[in-house]
């Protein structure tokens, strides 16, 4: 997978803000790639990019058009079909984040044929992977797990990159969501993984590099969530981290979607360590990254200090403090 | 899924008695419902089931023709293919254990479409399911986990479903790999599933129940191997079992197919235990199956005495011993 620069923003007609979600997230860490958005008349999110047509899109030099919109149901609607066919005509590929694949359209799957335009369902992993060998590869890793679901850990993850890169390190960022994949143009969505290859696959996305280049892999779930530890388990094992950073939400009281509490966050620490230790022995937890967005100035203070003390970890929120603590832990 | 016995076993053409360990395990487990076996010239393995054509095993009741033959690939070869459909055409459903579907042939297809049989590729989960809950359901489970893949734990889980049917418990053996779901017709291939719904795919294989109904569900893998640990923990947390049954093989050096070694067992029991808190607080492991067949029978008893001293726990060998002080340890 190797979706090009520069991307359209597809929105159509989306009904909210928040169905841009995915869209807004490769904006904020792709701004410079993203050149424009296609809105229908009765779209109601924003971009903040400049409003254009498929065909300014592509005369301004969009090279993928991309569906970074959420619908109940993650379906393909018809009248988006349109759209997608002529960026196709105008010369793009088309990636998108919907569940329904854009396969699930001839109109589509024949125009990119007959193009030899490529058609990216982010998504979903086509790929078949290796079972997972757990044997210990050369280069660096560092996972970001968390205490749920939806608690910065690609934030965090795309943070640290970031910072890596502003110090010169030889470091990549691999991406396991769709959002992410969008972000840097390649990943597996490894939650669509079939469950015998999870780790299997993370082995596939991060392999042997340079004994000190950094891969940093974008987590999914929590060991401690009853719908996903499974994924969770499977990209600890197939990234055996040299780093954890454990991503933590303080406000929240139940893990999402589930009656399940939020988990004791020493505790969580201990058991993702201790599942990291089966593939390398030597993972640790170099640090907290806290998503304080519900909290104000003094209370995020609060927060961080209190969260620190009590793990004895450098802790951080990745957007009020940013994340150098975190990579100052790794060397 | 349903698949309906008499079976008629098919082996094909294959090389050895390992490349029928399906089919035997059919077999050993419902023995009067194998009526026959279909076996080619050259085949080299033998269910010790009176051999019949495809014609006769119709004429003898079968309902369903069984793929049990593993072979290299898992493909189906073409020279079997007059055979499946010979089988659709003299009345019955096709059941396959193979990777490669049945559905992947047209004649296959439009045979079963036009005469209306069943199709079942068994190592395939083609239904959709719903993310995990995590939330407690009425009825009481078992779960078989162990130290390694293949060390006994669909044995186990068949041979304590047998000895609760045999003391008038209400219960159910709850498959999840393709030797169990050809045993007992129904299942879910847990390791086939895409890896957001593991734990969701066993809440739906192992429904609310009545409060003294047992579901006996068979375990996957091992939250020790590097390969499936993520396949464990989602059938750990989505059958939220009451009891854990740990599965060990003693002269095992090595997990299978890893450089990794085999756990230490306490170690191995308490982290299965503390997994399966999370959706039951009352999870525990009531003993110890251990596959002493590559020991003699001195050193078998030995075995098993060392380990029940070692882990307080009933320890028996599911062949050796039976299975009668696990059931006993349930109340």
């Amino acid at each position: 997978m190797d979706i090009l620069a520069p991307y359209l923003m597809f929105l159509g007609d989306v009904h909210d803000q928040l169905a841009a979600k995915t869209a807004t997230g490769v904006v904020h860490w792709r701004k410079d790639d993203c050149i424009g958005q296609v809105r229908f008349e009765d779209c109601h999110a924003d971009l903040r990019l400049p409003d254009m047509t498929i065909a300014e899109g592509a005369q301004a030099g969009a090279r993928t058009l991309v569906i970074g919109a959420v619908n109940p149901g993650g379906v393909l609607p018809d009248h988006w079909i349109d759209a997608i066919v002529e960026a196709l005509e105008a010369g793009m590929d088309v990636a998108s984040g919907l569940h329904q694949r854009l396969t699930s359209s001839s109109r589509i799957v024949e125009t990119a044929e007959r193009l030899d335009r490529k058609l990216f369902d982010v998504r979903h992993a086509d790929g078949t992977f290796p079972t997972g060998k757990g044997t210990k590869r050369s280069g660096k890793r560092l996972l970001t797990v968390g205490t749920d679901c939806s608690v910065g850990k690609m934030y965090t993850s795309l943070a640290i990159h970031a910072e890596m890169q502003k110090r010169a390190m030889a470091a990549d960022f691999r991406a396991t969501g769709q959002t992410g994949i969008l972000i840097v143009g390649s990943g597996v969505s490894i939650d669509a993984v079939i469950s015998d290859f999870i780790s299997g696959a993370t082995e596939t996305l991060s392999p042997t590099a340079d004994p000190d280049h950094w891969d940093v892999v974008e987590g999914q779930g929590s060991l401690f969530h009853p719908s996903f530890a499974g994924v969770t388990i499977g990209l600890i094992h197939g990234s055996q981290p040299d780093a954890l950073v454990m991503c933590h939400e303080p406000t929240r009281t139940k893990m999402r979607n589930v009656e399940h509490p939020i988990p004791d966050l020493q505790a969580c620490i201990d058991l993702h360590v201790r599942a990291a230790t089966l593939t390398n022995p030597d993972a640790r937890c170099i640090g907290v990254a806290v998503n304080t967005s519900a909290l104000d100035e003094a209370a995020a203070r609060k927060c961080l200090e209190d969260i620190e003390k009590q793990t004895g970890l450098p802790t951080v929120d990745p957007v009020r403090t940013g994340v150098v603590r975190l990579v100052d832990a790794l060397s």
